[in-house]
């Protein structure tokens, strides 16, 4: 609903026996990641046998079942190793030379890389790199990551010590899967800053960027691939190198806030237990005498499912969603007599009539669509409206692959502090609003260490003043 | 999920002062009804003054966000009067051809006419005409209907007497949304079975199937037209005929079980009250004793709140919901190793782990989606899943526009009346299982005469012993 | 080049024996007619054995080559006796749903009809079934002929004779290719103002608008349906009627001129040989000193041909024409630099530098295009440019299927009758400027009686005063 | 026809004041070079002025005119610097990923290249460059160049220094256009065996592979650039370097025999001028008694048209072509009735009967389209059928950026030198046969160097012994 914060991307990869082709298992495993970026996606595979390296791929700006709307196309990619990614761009411009897997050719024939994150010295590597006279075909930090790994793969012995190389140089955010002529081979920056998991279907390995893409295509989740591991999957087996691992990893909150699918389980937590625990605690934090909790569809839900149980106050549903009003609806006219929100969700009158409500969502940007739905519900004859926020206010810039908004933006930025909560009330006509405390996060996600850098500027490393 | 019942239309019509476009507001009108036909829609305007009669329209295969895709369509659609279409087919092809409004001219002009339900004398009146030379461009009932209105209108003094001239031929179910050159009519069949309603916004006045589509162009809702009434709008007003009212009409019970939006109320009765009320019977007539009690999404959840609400049993989601995968999701490979329903649907392990489950939906067609679910509760650790079903088993077919599918499909018709439960439980290997029982019903709808024929036989009036 | 008359529409039709498929002949038959008609086209098909009068059929806007792209939609199209279409419409809308073959349920099962040509009393025929109660769907004439049929269908013991009686009412030009469930029937106007021919391929027999589509489908010609011949093919073989034929038919000159294909034969005629016979009595009316004739692609190459032999003066190509430059080619700027006519013809300087030239073309509409191929000859160093139209100046519309612009649009009705050759050729900047006399047109098509309606008037019979 | 020669691909290249939108310009040049590639197409642009070096571009497979088929996508192409390109492939898979320009970012800021032509060292200055880290994005050696002109700008003061040194590296046929932030760059290889000319408009210099294209954009030619030129324009005016020339070029001569537009003049000779003179030295070396010399549409038409004047034998149509069966014609069935040169090209029966026919064209490959004209004509009446060939039999390869079958696929490859006119007439069933005898190239081209590598494996430099 309205602006929300968007994740950049999703990775997969798979290595089956030879002779399996795997492209659908890409397809179906993208598109349990589907949520993690609309706007770009792409599969490539080859075979480890036979024509080694002889690599196929498409990719192109849509979803899974656009960009693979001709069974045709997925007929078409052979081979028993493969990667896949979905994207969604922070970058202004959306353009189809962006989409991943980068497929590329190098000193050890064909290199496939997907990656979610983001990197904050990509200009410094960059630089580095065009100033021996490299050409660059795209904008993505991926392919400077690629480069790099190219670059190294000229003096290691093996591609587990070029990549390895590479990640050295990398600061930021990084989950990669990558595809070398035999080898599947994923790697997750020091901090796990972004998911990536292990999976396994009979002598099939997986790598995925959330569990739920494990379960889509039949396989048992294995454990999470270790901050600052790399694993490399081959016929010959799986190994595991942790050279790169640091003391205290800093893994990011809003994966079990808002990005990860409520069925996927990340670092050993469930995002559902994440979300049921917010609730509670908001619940703990912010009570109030109310008749019915109820969230946001369908990302307020769960924390209200959180809310109710703590609270004890029932929840119920609030309001319709009309799941035909997507990502590509048009407003028919600038001067529409229906706001946007009113087409997606229509309140249910008689569940709310007369009664004090406890409204949750995750987050708050702009305002706007919260606005619209609690003069909704007071329409439809709701007595009170409590809003309840299931994280912190965020105030500050993510640099590590997620779509925070800037400053301005953000209502967060337009008021102290001390301020927030009534001005924002006030402005919202709710009767009462509540943010998740900071200090409830730990417990969320039972004492994993976290980046909590968006609400209280603690990254975990120095980060530069300003993202350009 | 899975294979579920189908509604087959939705109507919508409006009639605005001259000089105001109305074709956004169908637009906005058939989202809203968008659930009620999936497979094509269409959308048909003419201006009241100036070029009378002048009737621009456009129609074909595809969701209202497809057909439309282009802003422009929309832009060269002119004209204060207009009326549309939401279509999903029972005859097997689905043609271009048969997509609505039809647009005819006639003795008087241009007639445009939208129909929701099915007759069931519809060959009897197309045999009558095409014996005297008539032809026919389509399949449908609905042009069969548009020919005997433009015959009666031959003969009679106004419109609005051919349309009830038409109407007394008609045996079945219609709500019609008629477009003659300065005038809006609304009819529906003197059992009003398919649902019709009045809204107003200013000075332009709505007619649409639900009441979901009046908030969706921001007008207030009136009433429902009556069973067998009439409605004549123009620019003099508005004038109500009721000449063929009759003393028991016999509503879609299915229209508040499944087919209806939850946010829509119809002849008087809210479709969520409906809902959570058939939830509160079920827990009524099939207690058990549980941990959880849930809904197959969306399907499911508001009845498995009220079997909560009446059972003390605490709600809660058991799936999450992929809304990526949509109606046209092909799967990759006939031997997919993830089955269609494990792709749509994830469990939420750690909210069903160790839990003895009731799980909600509002009917059982095939059963194989049912039992996988089980299966997937049991295998993420659920200790006992119970099967509750918000409506009783349907054993007959239905005549009068929903898709109900027929005898050896229905896995309801597999077993005699005692054995079907017990029968059933085993095969979906569910722990227990009930059906909300036909008696339950009149409560649901407080007390408003329904058609329960596909239940129990118990038609309004006499059918064909088979429909073709 | 710029605006040029354009033709309606091209029919064809074909009987197989049952078991064999024959869709994929209309397919090759409507390509090679496809200079008929750009705009829509259709084809419709059924078995003439097994379920009878089950007729299948996809018409849409488009190219055949367009509405057919998918292999797979031929392929669905099942059956041995089948009819096809190609349109384009003088009506300003393109509309599909005027798209043919016309596919209707009549009293007889399923009546297919394909249309070529334009009545000039179809308000007259539409007012009188209108009057008792008649729906129709399009605004073509060709579903009032198709009406009519059916309302005699009830009276009469065959289709054979529905189509007779229908026919005596018509005014205009209508060549018809009907399906009825087991016949495939044609029929020509009394005048022969549009064409049909007869062909057959082993057991197979075919009907056409034009040879072509004959050899297209390795048919041979038969011969041609004659003037207000009815013919009527079923598998117990081929029976003519010719009770509507009258004594002096009027058969369209423009189909020799401009409309059918240089390697048709029509009504005897060889197009090509109508053409060089043309430019011949082109070079005896208006001769001239020159170096080289040429004429401008495609349209004026043969009769170019025939001025050359005529004359003595060698034959020589003046431009190239760009074949990548079509029907939809957008000029990317209003004040382009280049006009749309140099994109698409390229001077081929060598050939015309210093030269005098006689540049031949069939017709001047707008004489636009022509003035600026006098200046590009003229830029590339001709001498001397002497335009040569291989047809009478037009003056009078066409009621019978041609697209001759009106009036103002015509650049020979902005001048009298003396002064046109000369006021022309100034405005033109060409160096003489010669029509066909009318007087050849008789010697042209061997004494076939034609109608010379857009040159002078004299309509085979009484037109209305203004074509609606 | 049938299985033809290939040319791979054409550019264009514009500098207009700061302020002019060239990208109109841009598809206009390229529509006039389509007949050199239909695969894929792009067009980059940048402004010299403002924000320098922010180049946007679109590419995709497809016609000009379908890849830029909404205006929209040029009117976002912003920019008074651009340049463009037109693709057909030789390796097997045509991806969107090798359309150009190839638009890159280096040391100095956007790199955007257009290439026609191949190099016959791609793999040594591939592996050059691997081998210190290199990766490379597609499989064109147009990367290549790309690459090595990157990595020459790290030492070198200029772009067009950088440019030279990498020519120095290249072997092989290569007509660059390169656009640097700030300059429009045109670079022809020292053989000049792929043509590239100069043209200017107002304060605007342009381009093109052919002079077609200048006068398509109104632009006047002004010269070719020489082969080993490199042609700088800037706001600061137009220089050259010819410092990689050598004293002996070797021009293309397919590209006067087929390869350019008829309308063009590379290197100084008119190509309809070299056909012309091709089809008189037929006529010398083959003359035979006849009573009609015509062509094979379009390849052969003016060959023909010199063949019959010097021989005095009339020139006349022999074949209607369609122009509706294009590129992506699919035959409806594989057991076609009809052959898809029947569709393509229709006999003028009138024009061929009885009469001895001179058939001209450019080039036999494979023979099977030659043998059914023959079969076509004789099925006409044609008396007897000569074919002349206005090209010498090819035997050998092409290294240079033409698709040249390999030798399996010639037929006249099948025959010794002295045997092959006697067995290819047998086999053809021609009355008799010629081909244009190798000493008549010089005359064509008035004494320009050429390369007849394809006929005598006359290459103008060592070739590697088999292209991979």
């Amino acid at each position: 609903m309205g602006r929300k914060i968007k994740e950049e991307c999703g990775v997969f990869g798979i290595l089956e026996q030879a002779g399996t082709d795997i492209a659908p298992d890409i397809f179906l495993g993208l598109t349990a990641l589907q949520h993690r970026g609309q706007e770009a996606c792409g599969i490539a595979v080859s075979e480890t046998e036979g024509t080694v390296g002889n690599c196929s791929f498409r990719k192109d700006l849509g979803l899974v079942s656009e960009v693979f709307h001709d069974p045709e196309f997925l007929g078409k990619l052979k081979g028993n190793l493969g990667i896949g990614h979905v994207r969604y761009s922070t970058t202004g411009a959306s353009v189809a030379e962006n989409a991943q897997p980068l497929v590329l050719s190098y000193i050890k024939g064909t290199l496939g890389l997907a990656h979610n994150g983001n990197l904050i010295n990509t200009e410094t590597l960059k630089r580095e790199l065009v100033r021996t006279g490299a050409i660059f075909h795209t904008t993505t930090d991926s392919e400077v990551i690629a480069f790099h790994i190219a670059r190294e793969r000229v003096r290691t012995a093996t591609v587990e010590e070029a990549v390895l190389a590479a990640a050295r140089k990398l600061a930021g955010a990084y989950s990669l899967v990558i595809m070398s002529p035999r080898k599947l081979i994923g790697m997750r920056d020091p901090w796990g800053l972004r998911p990536l998991c292990l999976g396994k279907r009979g002598p099939a390995w997986i790598l995925a960027s959330e569990s739920c893409a494990l379960s889509a295509v039949g396989a048992e989740y294995v454990r999470d691939i270790e901050p600052g591991e790399l694993i490399s999957i081959s016929a010959g087996g799986i190994h595991s190198d942790r050279s790169l691992q640091i003391s205290r990893p800093a893994h990011c909150i809003f994966e079990y806030i808002y990005f990860a699918r409520l069925d996927s389980r990340i670092d050993g937590i469930s995002v559902y237990d994440a979300r049921i625990c917010a609730g509670k605690a908001l619940a703990e934090a912010h009570p109030v005498e109310a008749d019915m909790v109820s969230g946001v569809p369908e990302s307020g839900l769960t924390a209200a499912m959180g809310y109710a149980e703590h609270s004890g106050i029932p929840f119920g549903y609030a309001f319709y969603k009309n799941s035909y009003v997507g990502r590509t609806f048009i407003r028919p006219t600038r001067e529409a007599r229906s706001s946007g929100v009113r087409m997606k969700l229509g309140v249910l009158d008689s569940a709310v009539k007369g009664k004090r409500i406890v409204l949750v969502d995750d987050s708050i940007v702009r305002g706007t669509t919260m606005a619209n739905l609690i003069r909704m519900l007071k329409d439809a004859g709701a007595k009170e409206v409590h809003i309840r926020i299931s994280s912190p206010p965020f105030r500050h810039p993510c640099y590590f692959g997620t779509d925070v908004p800037s400053g301005e933006e953000l209502i967060a930025n337009q008021y102290s502090e001390t301020d927030l909560c009534e001005k924002l009330r006030q402005k919202l006509d709710a009767d009462s609003l509540g943010y998740l405390p900071l200090s409830a996060l730990p417990e969320m996600v039972k004492g994993l260490p976290i980046c909590t850098g968006c609400f209280d500027a603690g990254y975990p490393f120095p980060v530069p003043e300003s993202r350009h």
